[in-house]
């Protein structure tokens, strides 16, 4: 039987949301997990010290887990001081950026893209080495809404050319042209924006589990992430966002946006690359290209995956919930060695 | 109070399913319009006398409407002789092409598009001046698949002058540029693409009850629609594709495609031209091209529209089962008369 082994995985864009539904998909990363960048757009966002150590606290207690490390992320304001950010800056991997109302939990985001209204908080954020992820969407149509964000990105790194920018979930050949532009910016992919298109979430029938932000593009955008990513790209980092909803929050008129792929994300891209003859590609894509563009030293794990069939759960529950993931009920070729 | 008076209002590609949903929907169409052409893709689908026959007094029976005409279509099928359809000729408006598989029960539809594989039907259709409605969609990428399917049209518009060929659901540009280019091709569109781009699908939240197909599709593409309609293209027709589920098949995982209009159609599009000073080309739209088209005389039934709220139902109810409107509890500025 067919095997490999995956080092010190990291998911570096991650919502493991607070709660009851922390406790549950907590576990469900840590597993297999070395680290997972961690989403701040929890109501209210993460915006002060205290909310973020209380939250990057109650991670690891949902996680149990002392091998597993929550990267945790302060929610972008104008209006951070430099004091602000170098006292936060060591608990602190990055700032994420949303776009006011952009995706979930975005609605006090920031109102305006402009370099020079950012420009006092990323200043200080250049200086003191803190990363910046942003989700990359102008309020467009929305197959064009990352890629009329490509100037924005334009304008951010050629500002600051000494900050790390991270281009979140990207999802179009654009962004991955972008990518060897400017040397301080690099990008995560999800693992459902390397497998689907908008014929996957609408072509058929309609298919709100596939339903996510940014949505999933076109053939030639998905083959220009998975092209990008098995041979792995050293600027591209394995990112799921794997965004658990309530069952009842997908099913229904007005579905929430987002793809929950945490438990699944190491069987299938263990089968994707290696059905396309990439494996020894896959730890840079899951593991190391992160481990260098953030200088980060993840706990040890080595997870062996085997070539042995993995039904997957039709949906994990807790309380009187249920949330579903990707490919509920059908079988991967791969898994992960109990 | 303003007021506006639509004259022999004909829906042009209408669903009225079977059994408990047509008694429910029938009734809905045939309170308001004189007419309207009845799509055949039941289960199974309308291809013999027998079944054209019965359907038509089951439609006639549920809309208990004596000045409602229903246009009764069969469903295209490559064997179809000539002797067949010179009986059944006048029990028809149209014969109805659909892709095999590509839209809600039109699995037996036909497999090729190629000229020389329909020619025989085409043929005797041609001469016996049958007009062709078409679903015309290819079964690539979603938001590529009308496009796509231009020159088919093109092949069959040039290959049979004689016949009458109707784009029906148009949802494109391309679709209303092509109208003009052959003498006998025509088009159907619906309300929900005057109205809606596939943001309103999915840009925000995701609306099943929004999903149709073809998917509505970008904003320049609704715009050339609208203004087509707003100045009563003479090629082009009104027709809803007015298609309901039950509530449970639309709010849930795999949601079937179709938008439920037709209870608010008058009223909205009575609205629509009234907002963009276009009123006075309505009726055309709604009924005089159709009749010039198809050279039809429906009964005569004139609706009077007041400027007056319209709160749409949430649904509507049969047995166990609701179907949900388009606008379902909205208020609408425009109503019909009671």
């Amino acid at each position: 039987m067919s095997s490999f082994t995956i080092s010190q995985a990291l998911d570096m864009h991650l919502h493991l949301r607070d709660g009851d539904m922390l406790n549950l998909v907590g576990p469900l990363t840590s597993k297999t997990f070395s680290g997972a960048l961690v989403m701040p757009n929890l109501v209210p966002p993460i915006t002060t010290k205290d909310a973020l150590l209380s939250y990057k606290q109650r991670i690891k207690e949902a996680c149990k887990d002392d091998d597993f490390e929550p990267y945790v992320t302060l929610f972008f304001q104008n209006n951070y001081s430099y004091e602000f950010l170098e006292d936060i800056k060591d608990e602190i991997i990055a700032i994420k950026l949303y776009p006011a109302g952009i995706t979930t939990n975005s609605e006090t985001g920031v109102a305006s893209m402009d370099v020079e209204v950012l420009r006092p908080t990323l200043e200080s954020m250049s200086k003191l080495g803190i990363p910046l992820c942003i989700h990359g969407e102008t309020n467009g149509f929305v197959m064009d809404r990352e890629k009329e964000f490509m100037p924005i990105y334009e304008s951010i790194a050629s500002a600051f050319p000494d900050l790390k920018i991270i281009m979140e979930h990207i999802t179009t050949k654009d962004a991955i042209e972008l990518l060897d532009k400017y040397d301080n910016l690099y990008a995560t992919v999800t693992l459902h924006h390397l497998l689907i298109t908008l014929d996957d979430v609408a072509g058929g029938m309609l298919q709100p589990h596939l339903f996510c932000k940014p949505i999933a593009k076109r053939p030639e955008d998905r083959s220009a992430l998975l092209n990008a990513a098995l041979k792995a790209h050293p600027k591209l980092m394995f990112g799921s966002d794997s965004a658990p909803h309530p069952k009842h929050k997908k099913e229904c008129c007005g579905c929430a946006a987002g793809v929950f792929t945490a438990p699944i994300a190491l069987q299938v891209l263990t089968q994707l690359f290696n059905d396309n003859n990439c494996l020894e590609n896959l730890n840079k894509f899951i593991s190391l290209n992160a481990q260098k563009i953030y200088g980060i030293k993840p706990p040890k794990k080595d997870i062996k995956l085997i070539q042995k069939e993995f039904i997957v759960p039709s949906s994990y529950e807790y309380k009187n919930e249920q949330v579903v993931p990707m490919y509920a009920g059908e079988t991967l070729t791969w898994s992960i060695e109990e």
